[in-house]
């Protein structure tokens, strides 16, 4: 009963899907921020849910960790095999199943990415909003319970998977949901699959609920005297109920990375990035809306893109920030902070972070979905200085500590993984033992993704 | 250890807040529908959450079910204390303990009826807009996840709690949630506590969202020459994402139930009842182009509603529905059926209900939220004859069949309690026993509402 018992198991079933490369086991091992590289003993590719199910059930025999894993753009170690194991990587379950035009849903494997599947969905007249500006997988971002810069209009994953199916640490495959809009029919288990980052099952499938594409779409950027008016316009906006598709904050020094690697030319401010979807009457009314409120903070420098071609160029821009950001400070690793907190609150958890970032000796660009109060102060340290990581970290604590204190989650969006496990007891109190309950209850050899999200065994 | 060695220690904790008074029993011992009367061992009025906690205490002890109420209108006989113990009734928690306007939430406790909720809240512009038509508490509607009449808006209590207060079976004192919009802070409690139906925990608090007060609304009532037509009408205003704030079908039975009970002057014929809400245009604009679907299925007959003593006629009218049905036949008892399908299947599922009833020999008057694609089917059965209900459970029971083999659930917003436990297996597989294994987890003893929703253990 050891992880070797179970590679060549494994490997019978799998053939040469059953990854010990070392390129590959690196590839696998890496995580997109700051935690230190670790490769699992193998990496898996299954082709179907029998497949899964057989290698959980060789997993679950012989005592080996299964970790799954989408596109590897989450933020807190969540891939991270740290315990060893087999990486389960959904790369070749990639496909779209079933799209239901009528009823605006489709049926996914996990593996499939956001952008590909809106590639296939493009002929259909219908998409699927959820976007974390990396190109993720949708199996990874339900795993994360993803949102990004649409949430404000369309929700989050939780908000927009309708079921499941799901591979459990004991070979059960289970189907969660249905294709109805609602029920009361029990626990809502996709409910409880939906950011469980893998640490109760290993999601197969996924039914999605879809969009109309919009008919007309218009975005826009526009700049602030400074963070407070810009901040402050946002909740002017939400309060007043424009019904905003997209609404990004970026703070002044996130403006001067545009510039610098994206060849922007904007003034040295901060900034709102903005996108309304519907008919182009009403686009053009709630373009005005908006315009009139953010004036009244003192916007300046509207500049709108209504071609797909200018809109696209802009929300790259916002999608790449992060690695722009990066790139900006050769040498450094970045600690993503994630807060969100009620609107009421949004400017002053911003307020105290962009002074306590003033205060301290290493850069943290300032940027996020506002609309949701959701921000990110992206904390660059020098891997190699001890003494930055220390300082970045208790940056981060704060933040953390500030979200609490003003009713709000450690992590909007981005999950908790590894790197905000230290948050947990203090967000959940009981709660926390509460999650350690039921992952025992589904997954009593802390199997599924050990070391994340629960309360340590 | 034993129930009588718990209320002992109870009566001590509550005084005359622990009632042993027969018509108390009584009270908490019947259900709204078919199920036998039931009365527990005493009822329980707690004033605090500590006190709840000290209650759970004693009964964790002893061994005694505790099973929670709010105002009793569950319909699937939710609230029976079929293994006896105490019902924890929670009229006398029913505070608003606070509002945030600008958040547009509130924090309450679970025993306030939307009803009285609403009252309180009318002077803040705001309000909650989950409308089950009864009088519920919102501490039921939370456990039952409840919704109805306005779901196609503004959603279930899925979607509509923020978060809450829970006491878990050992005496655990939870809070679910925060008042950030959005959050991937691990497991969703919040999510799997509603829709629990009181066997994982007793909510002692709730975050709720509110919504803006509609600044217009406008209703309004209409006949079709037919069931198809109607139904084909909902499913095209839906498709063409006219936002409706309700949109209900009633069909000729009902329609004449109306007629007798509320002194209307409907034509024999099938209806839908419809609500817009939004700015004076809007809803003028959202009216119009209803009025052209519908006039495109044969609608005829408007009569529109604007004036707020109009419309609460109307949906009086409409609430009352299931009394009034029940009212014209005497002696008759109520097996509800509460399927919900993909809307694209909507049309064959009310269908072949339809086709069912009318060649049975019991009444079954049909209704329902469409723009869900959930409808009821109100089957009127003799309590004193075996022959009728056994007739009323074949026919519930093929509803329930059709909803499964239509991609649906059995259950769109009443819940499980003890009358769909028998279609869980189906509509769940495995996925039923990973609720009982959550249940086993969070409540060893079984002691949460005992008999409900879980596989027997
Ligand atoms: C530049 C950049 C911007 C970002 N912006 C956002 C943003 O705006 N909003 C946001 O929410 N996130 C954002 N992220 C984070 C990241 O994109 C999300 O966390 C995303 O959901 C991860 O998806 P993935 O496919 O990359 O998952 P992975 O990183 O591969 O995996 C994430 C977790 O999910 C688990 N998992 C993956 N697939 C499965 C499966 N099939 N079954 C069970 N478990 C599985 C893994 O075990 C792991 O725990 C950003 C990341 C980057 C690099
Ligand atoms: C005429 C009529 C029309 C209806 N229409 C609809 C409709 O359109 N949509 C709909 O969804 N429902 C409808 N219902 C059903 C009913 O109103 C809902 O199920 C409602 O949510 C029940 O709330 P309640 O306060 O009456 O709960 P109760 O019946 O008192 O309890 C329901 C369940 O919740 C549990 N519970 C109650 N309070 C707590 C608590 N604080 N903590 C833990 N568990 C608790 C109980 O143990 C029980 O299992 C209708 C009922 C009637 C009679």
């Amino acid at each position: 009963m050891t992880i070797p018992d179970a590679l060549a198991e494994l490997s019978t079933l799998l053939g040469d899907r059953l990854s010990r490369s070392k390129s590959d086991l690196d590839l696998h091992g890496r995580s997109e921020t700051h935690f230190a590289p670790t490769p699992p003993d193998a990496v898996a590719y299954p082709e179907t849910t029998e497949e899964v199910q057989a290698l959980a059930r060789i997993c679950a025999r012989h005592g080996c960790p299964m970790v799954g894993w989408g596109a590897g753009t989450s933020l807190e170690g969540h891939g991270l095999a740290v315990r060893g194991g087999v990486v389960v990587d959904f790369a070749r379950m990639n496909a779209v199943l079933e799209v239901n035009a009528s009823d605006m849903d489709c049926r996914v494997q996990p593996g499939i990415t956001r952008e590909a599947l809106n590639t296939e969905l493009r002929a259909t007249g219908l998409f699927f909003p959820v976007d974390p500006g990396a190109n993720a997988s949708l199996g990874g971002m339900a795993a994360t319970r993803a949102s990004g810069t649409t949430a404000v209009r369309y929700g989050t994953m939780r908000d927009n998977v309708l079921g499941m199916k799901v591979v459990l640490a004991d070979g059960r495959v289970i189907r969660t949901g249905s294709r109805a809009r609602k029920s009361s029919a029990g626990y809502d288990l996709t409910g409880l699959m939906v950011g469980s980052e893998g640490t109760l099952g290993l999601v197969t499938e996924l039914t999605l609920r879809l969009y109309g594409q919009p008919e007309a779409i218009s975005s826009a950027i526009c700049a602030f005297p400074d963070m407070g008016s810009a901040v402050d316009a946002v909740i002017a906006t939400i309060q007043m109920c424009v019904p905003m598709a997209r609404i990004e904050f970026v703070d002044q020094a996130t403006v001067e990375v545009f510039n610098a690697a994206a060849g922007a030319d904007l003034p040295a401010a901060p900034h709102l990035m903005v996108e309304f979807h519907g008919s182009d009457a009403s686009v053009a009314e709630d373009a005005r809306r908006f315009g009139e409120i953010a004036g009244e903070f003192g916007a300046t420098g509207f500049r709108w893109a209504t071609l797909a071609e200018e809109r696209n160029k802009l929300w790259k821009m916002r999608h790449d920030a992060y690695w722009s950001i990066l790139q900006s400070r050769p040498g450094a690793t970045a600690i993503v902070t994630d807060i969100c907190v009620p609107l009421s609150k949004l400017a002053e958890a911003v307020e105290e972070t962009r002074a306590d970032i003033a205060g301290s000796f290493i850069p943290g660009p300032i940027l996020g979905h506002v609309g949701d109060g959701n921000f990110h102060a992206i904390l660059m340290a020098r891997r190699d200085s001890a003494e930055e990581m220390d300082e970045a970290k208790r940056l981060s604590g704060r933040l953390a500590d500030r979200a609490l204190r003003l009713g709000g989650t450690v992590t909007g969006e981005h999950g908790i993984g590894m790197g905000k496990l230290g948050y947990m007891e203090r967000e959940h109190g009981a709660g926390w033992s509460v999650m350690g309950d039921i992952k025992r209850a589904l997954d009593p050899q802390d199997l599924m993704n050990p070391g994340k999200l629960v309360p340590p065994a």
